[in-house]
């Protein structure tokens, strides 16, 4: 008597279901290993880098499964836009945050704020109005106007994992925390403001409904930032006044990763940003709490957390180079080659323009606001190049949203929703290996690395290092206190911004005895 | 698989699906991360330990729910055995043979094997042959003779988490290993040996199937374990002839738990044991792979495997105490009140019975084996009771096979099944709490710490510390290099199993040379 099964037809089926999930999960490590593998051995090809490798391995292995399956499928996993926002995204963010220049970051909050934030709002526009008035004429009908709002969004969110690779803090960190942090910060914004687009409903877009797309992102932005920063205070508590370290650095650990993730959930299940809510988790994580564990809790929370994203991230690159030769979706578009072309160029020109539209305004608007600054915080023009082009590049995110705008988990059988679907492909595919590919050559043009003394400046300077003690990974932290010790008359000497100098004020006196921090910031 | 929705009302489910998974696992991840904390809080009552807490929050959690949902259910997460194998079992085994203290456990290894995998052959034949003289005397008939065997090997597999965060292996070596090592061969044994006894169709049982069972164990066992020793030999070779190191610590992190986790599954896959599998990979990398990373790397690994093994941990204790309150399960159950306690006891009392019979008489032959060898590494009389106590707790393995066996995705309809599996969470509650509760002081009484001598006099001496430079978890590796450079003529002088010494000088002249390892064992 097998158990209640009570058919061997219903085992059979048992067994079928268990098969299907280890033999995808098994492949797919399989070739996450392989893309590991190749990616090293490519690092010193600097042309490509692990988003391409993970991308054309991606795309053999669909061409492999599509024959093996005579032509059924490239796919061996289903994309489930679950999948990403529930598990993958959250370390990728979580780990931007908790490894952020956070000196550098706030140093430069307003031009970031500007390109990730408002940057996003014009792009949008213009990608959406751009769609609206092409598409009908390529003839691509039946889109409606949350529709083409979604479209703006999609296609606003940069991946800039290639131009990082190519960018050296040390060399440029102007140019790299602009980069990184628009990075994260767009990230973000596209993802909320996609889900206030979406809320639109038919025909009433006019000033109210712009108006409240403002209104809704700013809630949504201002709540997911509180309860990220009050997750990441909670830990460093906890941390501190429990004293974990003292028994294991292993419940320390695990308290930051779980509450990190507790606080991206909390976030989803409100209907918040939780890549918002994770990313400020992470950076006041690593501000206050990663200073109350142990030492080798440091060192394990850093590199474990980067080994998490990149995991991550490898595994979403690949997923796209799979996805690209999804026969289905292909065949289902029902458009002629030349109009689907013609619909590639349109959205890939709506990008280069729409990014160009908001990068050399605000970047004049972010140089006006420094005149009287250091020249350094100066954003030169080829800067401007390295930015606009650093921003061209579509990656997870975009393909995650159009998932989650056109396909039920994964899933479409509409000949147009379909379209989108591909065409997105096609813009991360295109963007990521083309573009991804003169990033190097470009830089090297507009930044000879000798030359480019707006950076060096900085970085030569030890002031810069006080309060990045965190980001060499190969020193010990002691190693870099004692180091941030010795600099920190040059510090006083120095100009900040008002701003920034009342938060270091009302940090160093009532949020460190508090929370925890770094003990070489202790001016009081 | 989800189904293509193409309907509204199919969005509606999805979303209603959507909700569905996050709701629930934000609870669980809240709930993880609140006995975390009461964990730490309790940490200095030695009466209490993890599991006991997480079992105990666990049930209250169940309570609370069982209230809200009006006596519905108790569960936050349907128990998939899937979930379990798949994802929580692979990381605590395989940071179980990481962490595991090789020289006592290679030192050990004959008694190991003979608790770990002899033991488990009588204990399975002694619960199964009980169960099937007294269950249909209680009243409890319609078992086959598989699913006694499965209930024998059920029943059988010991949780040691309680045992080991008691003993320290500082003070009693020998002990901690016997019982680490016996645990994890033990957990590797009964899940082989469950499979092995599934195959069994009614009433086949008899000489040929009994060797049939030994010989698929032998294979299984074999398979497994060079499957495991491969992936870890080859993560090792790709380490140290590719350089990882050279650029990044994450691509190193990344690699050892991908091809760990690659190993489990092609197991699972071709139907070995994963769980052996994983362990020997652990072994084969901490003993080799290990040594050839960045030292930030080595402190990562450590740490952040030890913090998936104890998540994963606190997992599993915390849904069964959950699950003890699953109102369905126990309504199913037709027997009276006190049939049932009739069957509890009778399966507690074939656990204590079982395990008396293959520990003492065990002992008793590996002590005979040692006679010639040193006096501490004979198992006293005291050892054996704690050897014996030690693996009456049942814990999640149990509860996995139990679901595999009487589930179908942890849902049954069949009043034996149900039974089967309110008994498997009475005993693994019971055995848990009331003798995890019960370790402490037993061992104080049996091994009062200051007299323990036949553990302190090994301790002490500095020999025992040579090749475990991995597992003191607070030094940097390169201080223990140099300590266990010093003492390297000390251990010349001692007596090892001729067959360790063989295993050493292969190891020395052609494995470290090809695969990398400490090189304070180079003595060639």
């Amino acid at each position: 008597m097998e158990p209640i099964a009570t058919s061997y037809s219903d085992v059979a089926i048992n067994l079928g279901t268990t098969h299907r999930q280890v033999v995808p999960i098994t492949l797919f490590v399989a070739v996450l290993c392989l893309c590991l593998v190749i990616g090293h051995l490519l690092d010193e090809n600097r042309w490509v880098n692990e988003s391409i490798t993970a991308i054309i391995i991606g795309c053999v292995v669909g061409t492999i499964i599509l024959c093996i399956s005579k032509w059924k499928s490239s796919q061996l996993l289903r994309f489930d836009e679950e999948l990403f926002f529930i598990y993958l995204l959250p370390p990728i963010i979580f780990n931007a945050g908790f490894s952020v220049k956070k000196k550098q970051f706030f140093h430069n909050f307003i031009p970031i704020m500007l390109f990730g934030v408002t940057g996003v709002f014009i792009s949008t526009s213009i990608v959406a109005a751009g769609c609206w008035w092409l598409f009908p004429k390529l003839g691509l009908k039946g889109l409606t106007t949350s529709e083409y709002l979604s479209i703006g969004t999609i296609f606003s969110s940069t991946d800039t994992v290639c131009t990082l690779q190519v960018l050296h803090q040390d060399e440029t960190p102007l140019l790299y925390s602009l980069v990184f942090g628009e990075g994260v910060v767009n990230d973000a914004t596209s993802v909320v403001l996609f889900n206030a687009v979406r809320k639109i409903t038919a025909n009433t877009l006019g000033v109210k409904a712009a108006l409240r797309i403002v209104l809704d992102f700013l809630y949504l932005f201002s709540t997911s930032t509180v309860l990220g920063v009050t997750a990441g205070l909670l830990t460093s508590y906890i941390l501190r006044g429990l004293g974990f370290g003292r028994h294991s650095s292993v419940r320390e650990i695990s308290l930051m990763i779980l509450i990190a993730y507790l606080s991206y959930m909390l976030a989803e299940l409100f209907e918040l940003s939780g890549i918002l809510t994770v990313f400020f988790a992470g950076v006041v994580m690593s501000h206050y709490a990663w200073h109350n564990v142990t030492e080798s809790s440091r060192i394990t929370t850093r590199h474990a957390f980067a080994a998490m994203s990149f995991i991550a991230e490898t595994f979403i690159f690949l997923y796209v180079g799979m996805d690209a030769l999804d026969y289905e979706k292909w065949k289902m578009s029902t458009l002629s080659v030349w109009t689907s072309v013609g619909i590639y160029s349109t959205v890939m020109l709506l990008i280069l323009v729409g990014r160009a539209a908001f990068v050399f305004p605000l970047s004049f608007i972010a140089n006006c606001m420094h005149k009287g600054e250091d020249p350094s915080s100066k954003i030169t023009g080829q800067h401007q190049v390295v930015i606009w082009w650093a921003g061209l590049m579509r990656g997870a995110v975009s393909v995650a949203l159009a998932f989650k705008q056109f396909t039920l988990s994964g899933v479409t059988l509409d000949p147009i929703n379909a379209t989108m679907i591909t065409t997105t492909t096609v813009i991360v595919l295109f963007s990521t290996v083309v573009f991804g590919f003169l990033t190097k050559p470009l830089i090297r043009y507009l930044l000879p690395s000798n030359t480019s003394n707006t950076g060096t400046s900085r970085s030569t300077s030890p002031k810069d290092e006080i309060t990045l003690p965190l980001l060499s990974f190969e020193e010990s932290a002691s190693e870099n206190l004692s180091r941030a010790k010795e600099n920190i008359s040059m510090l006083m000497e120095r100009p900040v911004y008002t701003i920034h100098s009342y938060w270091r004020r009302f940090d160093d006196t009532y949020m460190r005895p508090i929370f925890g921090g770094a003990r070489n910031n202790n001016l009081s």
